[in-house]
């Protein structure tokens, strides 16, 4: 059997997607769980990786066993039984042999929270990134304005984290929406791909822009470098979410 | 120095408010990060005490001490560097002698979250009950007619403990209402006080009542029992809030 599944999970107390020796991972949790279902191994392709503590609203991913007879229908009460609480199977159908979760999609919106308020709210303990100092409307237009430099096509290599050893590094951004309601920053990012910590260093670098100690064009500037050493910190991986997947 | 205050708290890493030996409490962790900021020691005077697990979205406190010179609306951010991320004190404001936050209290409100879905949601993780069995409009109009046999001044021994060591069991509930919106159904529940366990065997009796087990009478019956063995079961802890204290 093979089949389409969406998962959600609160990354916090998951050592990322990928299965790794010794850490609780999204991807070994879920397969020990479906085996259990199922009553045979079970394989998981992901559509992405996701760094430990990064949360996933929407995370797609192909599962294949044989001998599996569970309807699609049915496999997300029957698995649930077997995941824990902070990890959720909420939609599978078949799908057939040509299908791949990850060369096959077509975008993928992460979603970035930002609490801007002198008081950390409990509620948003490793759900958000909290920054204190007040941003206001005219900051939000210049995120947004150096959000725009980001648009289309570009080498990202300024942009993801020196450890990225993917050869190309070019990437189509199709939309970033930052917008406030009350006191919190929701930042979007839309792509065909992401580099290693590519949404979180964006997020850091307009974290800049928002405090002024860096212009919309110094991040045009920077992208044209290439150069990692001139863009923002990498902002908390707690306050990421995979959000979208489409293929 | 006096102070009136208001805090907020995710209890699922605190064994409920009170302090206790070699145990993280609210209480505790607000003394020391009193002391810390104050530079002179502090005491914490809580308006109620609140079980482990439970949260607080308002839960007011009188602070006290001799040499304190924060001017009350810049205790909020002068605390906040010394607390945790799962403890802010939002709202501080001087207060005089004849003040007490438990005794003053007139009323307060809880709520409760109960999520009523086939498959639980990881964000709603250690937030809320998770309920699948379906609550349809017809149950919850079960539960609002059970609700209002509690409503108005009854001994309400049958909904405490047998833990409770309170001998005055009479409390005036002022108001009980249930409402589903999508798949979250929220139970607030307002009254002069309440005793130990109160509000969550009230929830745990709703649900019997959702589920057909018990009728709305049923629950008329067991309040004028006074035997706790005929109400339901203890709601879990993690979805109920204190919500609201009005002097």
């Amino acid at each position: 059997m093979r089949y389409f599944a969406k998962i959600k999970y609160l990354g916090s107390n998951f050592h990322g997607f990928q299965v790794q020796p010794d850490k609780r991972t999204v991807q070994g949790v879920l397969c020990e769980a479906l085996g259990l279902a199922f009553g045979v191994p079970t394989t998981v392709t992901g559509c992405s990786r996701t760094d430990a503590g990064v949360h996933a609203n929407e995370f797609c991913l192909v599962l294949e066993n044989h001998g599996g007879t569970i309807p699609a229908d049915k496999l997300p009460v029957a698995v649930s039984r077997y995941l824990p609480p902070d990890l959720s199977l909420y939609y599978a159908e078949e799908c057939t042999e040509d299908f791949h979760p990850r060369y096959d999609v077509k975008s993928k919106e992460y979603l970035y929270r930002i609490i801007n308020d002198k008081i950390f709210d409990p509620f948003d303990y490793e759900r958000a990134w909290f920054v204190p100092r007040n941003i206001d409307d005219a900051a939000i237009e210049r995120m947004r304005a150096a959000a725009r430099h980001l648009l289309g096509a570009h080498d990202f290599t300024a942009f993801t984290s020196s450890e990225c050893d993917v050869l190309e590094k070019v990437r189509n951004v199709y939309y970033i929406t930052v917008d406030k309601v009350g006191k919190e920053i929701t930042i979007r990012i839309c792509a065909d791909g992401f580099l290693y910590n590519m949404v979180r260093i964006i997020v850091g670098t307009l974290i800049e822009v928002a405090n002024g100690r860096f212009s919309p064009d110094y991040v045009l500037k920077t992208l044209e470098s290439k150069n990692r050493n001139l863009a923002g910190m990498t902002a908390p991986a707690y306050g990421l979410y995979l959000n979208k997947v489409t293929y």
